[in-house]
């Protein structure tokens, strides 16, 4: 069950003018699926995205990245669910840009105007001769209305469609912002999530896409993590279609730049924190905050020792206060000069260890009351400086063995 | 149920002479456990040890690093389990040395010439009056012979006791060599495991005996890991009494040193592996090997990425050939300049991926013929230069969780 996470209304997500969505089943890995989505983008779009640090990066990803230097203006995208076209070698390559080939044919584009995203079981061949077929019924169905439909078709082994959506007004305006994402397993992203797209209206400076979409995905999509595992296949696109009617942004520290930054990271923030909610077995969402660091960096190393300790993780499971395995990772983090006799640790407004001992007036009953809520904020304070930093995680459940002991049967 | 492991049998356990152990009840934590060990060792003995690097170490693994270097000659032991002194500021570091004054006392010794381990649950305070009024009872059971209780003396979650024994020949004298170990969670050891013990009669310069234990934690208990916990607590010790009667062994480049530090390694990577084979919830037992690589260390850290990761894990435990999650770890395992067209990935004797995609030779079947073994070696090749480096892991199952999630209770 996701942690406080429920599915959109398409009546609460705003259609972005320029973008289309279509969705169909191509039966890529299972028959009756919604396992196709294609976006159709207006000429004049700009498109800029993050990809996964993963070394062993999946087959589209090499080709987003390709198309996206190529300059020829994105129009198209196309994400299949079922497989993720990794581990798949100079065959794999081959078979993501024919799926480019294919799509680019049926709408009069050049292939490098064709972003692919693939998501799904590692090393096995893409079947791309079935989303060839399933193409006609995904760009019939496309609408501007189709964003619920698309959170739908990019799912895995969520439970959930996650799709958010805000509106800002700038220079007089009104301006859309809708995005979805999905998760949720291997999901540990650097630099992006396993796959999210953010759609505006805004009209701004294409050149300012690239920053905003990196300076996005370091605000939400990389302070996330399930299990550590940063898939091969993060992808993070931001698309402006600059539709709204506004005069264009041309600095992201101009005040109409900010509120845009500011309403798109909120929308990001969302996206990724829901990937958490419905984490592969979550229980509970934690937000782990590190504070009185000397970098950020630092503060942000130990959010993730923390989030990532399976011993961490069964203990909020299990809602007991085992507090000290929270300390345990802590002093793991690799911060070479750290004073162990000035950590603090908090859960929610629990004050429970000072001076790095256990806090004198701390009482067992305490923490056990805040260890049994579905969203606990764990606070920790190095006594170092002043940099802080956040990370947002789940729990360690049985369903996540589960879920990924059993996931390709 | 541990990984082909069984209860050490007393007589196969060789005593070593100048090393007597006694264990007692002192009802630690709870009642009717033996959870109280001292180690008498007889005068000239050397020891010593490498300690966690955990930056929130416990009181007594900073206060054997003082008794270590004060340099009087350490002649007792004392271990307690059910509570590990670790998360508890100044007044733990009080009670540890209160512990080694107590047992001092007792034996006519500076309490200098002690040293205190603990494990066990962590930012509690350790109940030292109970360890002190169990110290006669210990005291008193002290027998060369007394290696197996030890080994029982020392569990935590630990299903099975550990220890392993051997005897080699040196300059025509019979050198007795015999360690224990425990385990079982919080395992993933940086410079020594949570507790592991070895000693020998060996004739050594005690000036080799401090490069010798680090070169043996570095060969076997720095390659295990369970669930890359680092504890607070890993210890290894080792103990040499001198009482063999062969000629001093002055270096270990010696034949001599040789065959010593070859039988004490062998002894210590048994030690080493049966915690792994007793890991918490474990049902596989893992040898990832990684070659190719530029550097041991890189080839270490690609194989640490493998045996961390919960989806890796997760697979082994199902039997499931899902081995695209292998690929993905060796991508996020920080090669940066990694080439992932030049990746090989063996399991055992099956050759699964070639060139960074599926070997089109490799049959499912196959791998799952060896997913279902109870012993796996999987072989990654990274094709970047001639380094290869070793370590051993368990799978992640539902016992995991429901051992962590319930631990304390």
């Amino acid at each position: 069950m996701p942690v406080n996470l429920s599915s959109p209304q398409a009546a609460d997500l705003h259609a972005v003018p320029g973008v289309r969505i279509g969705v169909a089943e191509a039966g890529v890995r299972k028959a009756h699926r919604k396992d196709l989505t294609v976006f159709l983008l207006d000429e004049g779009t700009s498109v800029a995205g993050v990809f996964t640090q993963n070394r062993f990066c999946a087959a589209p990803v090499q080709v987003c990245r390709e198309h996206l230097a190529a300059g020829q203006g994105i129009r198209a995208m196309v994400v299949n669910t079922g497989n993720a076209n990794a581990g798949t070698g100079a065959d794999g390559l081959a078979r993501a840009r024919a799926t480019c080939v294919a799509l680019a044919g049926r709408l009069g584009l050049a292939p490098q105007q064709v972003l692919p995203f693939s998501t799904g079981v590692i090393m096995e061949p893409l079947p791309v001769e079935r989303i060839e077929a399933g193409l006609p019924a995904a760009i019939a169905d496309a609408q501007p209305g189709h964003w619920a439909r698309a959170a739908e078709g990019i799912m895995t082994t969520d439970t959930l469609p996650k799709a958010f959506s805000t509106q800002v007004v700038i220079g007089g305006a009104t301006v859309r912002i809708t995005g979805i994402s999905k998760g949720a397993g291997m999901i540990r992203p650097n630099m992006a999530t396993m796959l999210g797209f953010l759609a505006t209206d805004a009209v701004i400076a294409p050149e300012l896409l690239q920053p905003l979409v990196r300076s996005l995905a370091d605000g939400s999509f990389n302070r996330v993590t399930i299990d550590g595992d940063t898939s091969t296949n993060d992808s993070f696109v931001l698309m402006a279609t600059h539709q709204a009617g506004h005069a264009p942004i041309t600095s992201l520290d101009s005040s109409e730049g900010r509120a845009l930054q500011a309403a798109l990271l909120g929308v990001a923030q969302k996206l990724a924190q829901a990937i958490v909610r419905d984490g592969e077995g979550a229980t509970k969402f934690i937000t782990v905050r590190v504070e009185g660091g000397k970098t950020t960096a630092e503060c942000r190393q130990v959010a993730y020792a923390i989030a990532h300790s399976p011993l961490v993780k069964t203990a909020f499971y299990a809602s007991d206060p085992n507090l000290g395995r929270i300390l345990a990772a802590v002093g793991y983090a690799g911060i070479e000069d750290l004073d162990q006799t000035r950590i603090e640790l908090h859960l929610d407004d629990v004050h429970v260890a000072t001076q790095g001992g256990r806090n004198p007036a701390y009482r067992e009953e305490d923490g056990q009351r805040v260890m049994q809520q579905s969203e606990i904020t764990v606070r920790v304070g190095l006594g170092r400086g002043e940099a802080h930093d956040t990370v947002w995680t789940c729990d360690l459940s049985h369903d996540y063995v589960s879920i990924n002991a059993d996931y390709r049967s």
